[in-house]
């Protein structure tokens, strides 16, 4: 099942990708039950959203390890974990602001895996149960700013100019995370053509991980890392992060 | 005036501390408008809470020049910003809850700024009016988990465990935040006397620069850093956090 938001004449509803291009819009929201409404609503009248609004957003760091080796940094030995702020979240279409200032500004294309229930202490063999699904994901960083702030053992405003978290276009509630093509293209082009086998610290193992120090909530994004092939934007690029049986996250840069 | 949240008869309404330990409810939110209900409560009668529901915490490492000398750091040349989640934050006398396998947690006393209102690209010289007013916190630390992350880059779980910020206990809006002096005791003993005139990046600097990357929204929090003295927690302890004109945030310690 495929759950999205959108915004129909101004007013923002939760809904599921039906056939023909309808979508069907939930009665509440996903993080509370699936409970369809009965009202429909066509693709081409709506404007699609990310798929909550300011969400809590964990990134991971060097989880791939052919990306820690493009940027020369040894695999690590526990999860690098972040957190991106809310106001860093944009849907698909949306612009990723360039800022003023900005002189090597990468994309990461990621699968992101949404929590659908409360979790804490939770098992890698019971983790699965706590996801509502995945989506794709774009890690938008500022790598001078990031390499500053990480020298002195932090990490913020490298990830967290507003816009830098593209998220969408649909919540994939019936996938298998462990085994998902990832292909990241600009203009066009592809740049990133990953596959989730190859992350360090799996789904399983990152929930399990996280809910041993806190409580996981409805609605959390968790950003899986990037595999190899990053590489600076600009404005006017397009760039697409699409991730199989899930579809494709579209956003173009804009100046600012 | 001094703004807080408390609960009483299981309901959580914010208030303003009122003379003869009365609280006057608020008809809203304070970040919404500070309007009095004309509903008073008996203070003895209510549970003070933080002042705000699992908000954005941002915080501060090495904002203090003597606080990063005793550990041997140097002083940093940029903010060096981090958030901790929202579920670390907890209200006074709730307690801090010791990892079963923490080997080295420490309290750290500090200044935390509550926003207002929607703050973006705004100047050192405006920075004060999108604060709604200021409260007592304690950036509770595993040292050697920070550590290990610091080493990659990155910090999260090592400020990030469920209770590791206890934020109260009441928001002063009248207050000058260039010149406060901040005392933390453990058990009663004076650990930590700091005053924030030593900041490296003082309030509106921090305001302005967090700004310039990110939308500051209503209710977030900055931790400001903390000033010399840190040290470990065990079970059993008592941590208070005193700052002029604010009052005291204390909470004990419990083991897992």
């Amino acid at each position: 099942m495929k759950i999205l938001r959108y915004s129909s004449n101004g007013e923002a509803h939760y809904g599921i990708a039906r056939d023909g291009g309808k979508f069907e819009r939930l009665a509440g929201s996903p993080l509370e039950n699936l409970e369809p409404s009965g009202h429909f609503d066509d693709e081409t009248s709506v404007v699609v959203l990310a798929p909550f609004h300011r969400p809590r957003v964990f990134g991971l760091g060097y989880n791939y390890r052919a990306h820690s080796k493009e940027v020369g940094k040894p695999s690590p030995t526990l999860p690098v974990l972040f957190m991106k702020p809310s106001t860093t979240v944009i849907g698909p279409e949306e612009p990723i602001v360039y800022p003023a200032d900005g002189e090597n500004v990468h994309f990461e294309g990621e699968l992101v895996v949404i929590i659908g229930k409360e979790a804490r202490n939770v098992s890698e063999a019971d983790a699965l149960e706590y996801v509502l699904g995945y989506t794709c994901g774009n890690d938008v960083s500022d790598r001078v700013l990031q390499r500053r702030e990480s020298e002195f053992g932090c990490l913020l405003v490298g990830k967290g100019y507003d816009t830098f978290a593209p998220i969408g276009p649909v919540v994939e509630t019936e996938l298998d995370p462990a085994n998902l093509r990832l292909v990241t293209r600009v203009n066009g082009e592809v740049r990133q053509d990953g596959n989730t086998s190859a992350l360090v610290y799996d789904v399983p193992a990152l929930i399990a991980y996280l809910s041993k120090y806190m409580t996981l909530l409805p609605g959390d994004h968790i950003m899986t890392g990037t595999p190899a092939g990053v590489g600076p934007i600009k404005p006017g690029d397009v760039i697409e992060v699409e991730i199989e049986g899930i579809g494709v996250l579209r956003n173009h840069v804009v100046a600012a």
